[in-house]
């Protein structure tokens, strides 16, 4: 089903080439200041056209709320958006050699073995476009309230294009988790900050040009490239998170894997962090720090006693948060459609040759970097949710022996 | 909640040290032969106590059915099962130094921050063992339909410990996607082969040897080591996975990094698939082959008419499954516990040492092989039963122009 | 939540006075033909100014698909709906009296109470308007699926105004599930023929113009009153409904009470067949007769071989449909908005008195007909996908015995 | 799906015949006492054998409560729960006539269609027994909380058997509702009060005996009748319920024909409030009064400042709570099993006469109301802790102009 979340849940329609894509925002909180203004800076940030190396269409992604809002404030109802399909250009993609063929690593194949209907622009439903207004929309949201009510910060960005790395692997740091300057950055990283470095979105000066002449030099050979966006989101409340199967790392990787053209996904120290030993690998309590001043923190809100002196972890401890920074990183393959010939097959099974036409990105990773935070937006947002709800459910209670009381605990 | 999946529901209770674990399993197809023998194998696989470099607690971790079966066949209503808390052994966790500090990166801390309440086991709920019945016996029930009705095969095995790698990434391999000694693998390894490699599990003579000595090394300091598991799952059938939100690979994802101790899941060429060009990721398509004499594939299910030459894509595509081998790794971090004594602080915020009492794995890596399988299956019976539906609907709908009937396409 | 449904799940947004209701339909099979005029004609059943009994507001109702079709096919993805409120009038709403008041019995005060945010239309979530593209659109397509694949019949249809009764109780018959004539209506009536008797829709002569006369008089008296809707569902597979909570008559009471209004659902013998002894009450079986010529059933569906000589039971035995008619009866209050002046108390709790304008119906049970039908519809559709998945699940398991082969059961 | 809540959410299994009979509770609070000694008083209320006129079966219905807390407090995690079937008789059930024929009104044949599977005791899944764990043991637990954190009192009790009423409809009073004596009785009665009139349990001296020989006499000729259950929830908070289609009388009403032999629902004034016009229906607002002392609603939690004058609405207007009693009444047909002969016809389609063996109910309605009791718990228990979630949520938002501050709303 196309739905996300469970107590801030998202249902989202629309193809490529439908008359417009759209979402359904049930469970925002009542009383929140939001109209269009609050949503649009991250659809615009996601709009290709941005640079010479993304693709340049045209689309200009307005978002319209249908209801849910009042004098600007919201309801408490189901948030109705739209976008409308402005600039479909059918014609780029349709012609006769791409009504006979597949795609190769496209999901015009699979599409048709799922549904049995061929449309028009193959799988339309899997294109990158319905992430518009179902994620990003919807993200905006989510973001605006865990902002407004824990000063929560979500920021992304490029770590890796092909094989240049922000952060290289090596041996002593198999995993950037135990290198301090990773550490360093993911603590103060902010999304004005990596716009600083657009096109690439890599907030490195060096690292980020030579990303640009690799992805430059993949569009010359009408070729593609994939690579890794990085996300943290900072001032999260602790005790979000399931126990057994919602764990948050869980729905993280869920929600970054449902991103079109992932391939993988790393939560605190990651892959690298298998070869780490434990004595290394686990994160020491230490007793947490008072809260600086100029923090974009709430100060409404109790922070848990403890902290870890590293954060191997990653934010997150037996599926649970625990009010350090959460960090994650997504793996994005090389876009499917390039300009070459590609050697094939009908959907009749005949061999033949393949050339694709129109505009196509040579690599997504940087138009990918909102679309992330939106997706750890509705995330978070839906954890916060179910944990405030136990918080309160609990506060009601009259004390026990044993118990600790709600407000010295988690930060919800 | 503790509740997977939506048209196989599993439901699970239990901590380390309460009466029972145990799990309902709602959505069993009727009329299929089951009883506890099919259920105990798993069970058994995933026992601790296997060999030397295991724990050596001796839980039996019998499932006894509840309901949902009559005399061997299963009735279409939810099957409870419970397995008893044989072996509880509180004493060897509980001493004062436990109680007075939260494990480090353990789930004690968080689950306190979360629920208020401290259990004398600290993060029961996160513990290893309610996997058992809730993940392992489930996914056995789902495991027998799967073989039964499409002659589906999962297959899971030990892929790194450590720094020690089956196949190490490399410049010409930056993804064992790419390797065609890989791919032969993926396609022929069997349950009975990696067992042949106990105790790691890992389907090669010389690596198997190198990875126990590791975790044998470890041991002996009193600290632990992580490592990967990689999985595939053969005779799939294709459109499997819903678009958006529910991909095939994003609720692979969700389930893998639901287990216990897991930092990442990357499906086909995963993270190391960035840095191939998108003219060599792309998986052209070829007629596929007259299925093979001796395949444990059902000759009754219709398989797609194409499929593709390379698999880095890893089976999926658009977020649906095309007929391929589906194939991922999960990592797993370095067990927290360890016998070390460690610099941390108290739940009071006062600076100290832990020292753990109790035997623990040094690894958990080969003992979550077939929670991998269990995890992997439940998706996969998910994402069945909903296409299944799918397709049953649209063949009751009169012929259109424009649709591909319902037994040309996919094997549901 | 704003959603119903598990397979076939029906999203809406939309209050009184936003930009546009609107909603989205997933899981409503491909390959079905389907365009703006499958939908419109039961949203026009439903619009006021039909004739002088109702409200004379001119609402357009004109439904526009936003995706998940296209050249007239469903795409299987998401349909999304959109009507624009494009009459809106908030003059005649708004006015000084009732910007203090609470409405009597209108969701005003608890709106407030719920959400804490004051919307100029009160309620606006709770009004009728947001039926329309949520529940009659999405009803109109989960009918026509029903229709072309089984050959299901839903009819709704006036049974009482007032004290003006169709089938009045008597002590021979304390449920009209025992009268002959009563079983006979429900196996003939049709949507034509309800269509009539407008604009009460109570298919009989006399009664209905007993009806219109009723409710002339209230409007007179700028009063209003209630009256019920029975709605019969023919040709309805069995097997549909889920064992506890889930039974076919729990679903439909839950779609039937979610309409604004509604305070009572009896289902078969209903309230009335508390009174009726178990000895007359208990349906026997019969063997099914053969299909009749000229049914609209569909002859490729199998029946069952058994049928009930009764049907106190109303089509449902121990919450699964048995193929004989489903029947229910709703109960719709007198509206809460009426002309005559009313001593109620103010937001701030003064007593005074209110005098509503506006336009509003003396009763709403003759336009509440084709919603009871699109609930229904919404209910069996989902009912239906539930057991097509259950039923395609077996027919894959290998023969059993004690089992009945799929073919000789349910007409799924 | 076996599934009951979204926030706090029950699931259960088993049939008549199996090992046992259970359920898990997921979403329970955190840090509340609870012991199995809070759960088996209704358990015990629900026990046949309770009187000369109800089955004289000797199910012991001992609840052991496997996980979800430690030293009798919850621990957040879910509960398991079960309960043995000590006596399961199967020979009073199993004969070879029973084997031919599917029993009338029950639920033999519709499984069979469903499910395919003879089941050795028919429809089992659909028998009364499962009712004890997963209702009646969760509705103790949701009890437990409401009673704690609100004061909220439920209280059930039979208001009809066959033709004898505790209030008989009249002209004067076509609704209970508009009968002041009734709404006294709603706002008075008390479990302990009810149990003083066992075994029939209406609280009336003279219509309960008069009850109790109308029951003795269908058992005589061994027949079987049905009747009616009321249930007020006092003390409730308002803002429960969500707008569209999970209202709060929809969720009641799922939950109440979710029961085993319920054939209608009615809340407030119900099916006879169709007769009564809008102006005597609607329910005026009045300044809300000072709790009276004495009472065991909390004063620590905020009550609404306007009620209603009359309560027609039954305590929900607009499908939220206002905060006033809610009530409503369930119809039980009469037991589909009895001793008399019944002409009928074989699973083969053969005509036959059958005669049912066993002890069974003459009339389930007393033993029904801790059935509707524990139903009402869940419902209210699941829209409180959704209710709670909004609240908690909004509370964190900064102040703005048009919203009423949390504390001044609702009760939550």
């Amino acid at each position: 089903m196309s739905t996300f979340g469970t107590h801030f849940r998202v249902t989202t329609y629309g193809e490529s080439h439908c008359l417009s894509v759209g979402c359904i925002v049930d469970g925002c909180p009542p009383g929140m200041a939001l109209t269009e203004a609050d949503i649009q800076p991250q659809m615009t940030r996601r709009r290709p056209g941005q640079s010479a190396i993304t693709t340049p269409r045209n689309e200009k992604d307005r978002v319209e709320i249908q209801s849910g809002t009042e004098f600007g404030i919201t309801l408490g109802t189901p948030i109705g958006m739209r976008v409308m399909n402005e600039n479909q250009r059918k014609q780029d993609y349709g012609n006769q050699t791409m009504d006979l063929y597949p795609r190769p690593s496209h999901a015009d194949w699979t599409y048709l073995e799922k549904y049995g209907v061929k449309a028009s622009s193959g799988g339309g439903r899997s294109s990158a476009r319905e992430t518009i207004a179902g994620r990003v929309a919807a993200g905006a949201i989510a973001e605006k309230y865990l902002r407004q009510a824990y000063g929560v910060e979500i920021v992304a960005f490029t770590t890796s294009i092909g094989n240049e790395f922000l952060f290289p692997p090596s041996p002593t740091h198999p995993t950037c988790a135990t290198n301090p300057e990773y550490l360093k950055l993911i603590e103060n990283i902010t999304r004005a900050k990596v716009d600083e470095f657009l096109p690439v979105r890599c907030p490195d000066e060096g690292v980020t040009r030579r990303m640009e002449d690799l992805i430059a030099d993949y569009k010359k050979k009408e070729d593609s490239i994939g690579g890794t966006v990085t996300c943290v989101v900072r001032n999260c409340p602790s005790g979000l998170g399931e126990p057994c199967f919602d764990k948050l790392e869980a729905t993280l990787a869920h929600a970054m894997l449902s991103i079109p053209a992932t391939k993988g996904f790393e939560i605190g120290s990651g892959f690298g962090g298998c070869q780490v030993p434990g004595s290394v690998h686990n994160d020491a309590f230490i007793k947490a720090p008072a809260i600086p001043a100029g923090t974009t923190e709430k100060p409404s809100v109790p922070r848990p006693r403890l902290t870890t002196k590293t954060n191997n972890s990653g934010g997150i401890q037996g599926g649970i948060s625990n009010g350090a920074p959460i960090y994650f990183t997504v793996a994005f393959k090389p876009p499917a459609t390039i300009g070459q010939a590609q050697q094939t097959a009908t959907y009749d099974t005949e061999e033949g040759v393949l050339e694709a036409k129109g505009r196509h990105d040579p690599c997504v990773v940087p138009r990918a970097v909102p679309i992330v935070e939106a997706m750890a937006a509705l995330v978070i947002m839906d954890a916060v949710l179910a944990q405030q709800s136990r918080a309160a459910a609990r506060s009601l209670l009259p004390p026990l022996k044993g118990i600790v009381p709600v407000r010295e605990t988690s930060g919800v």
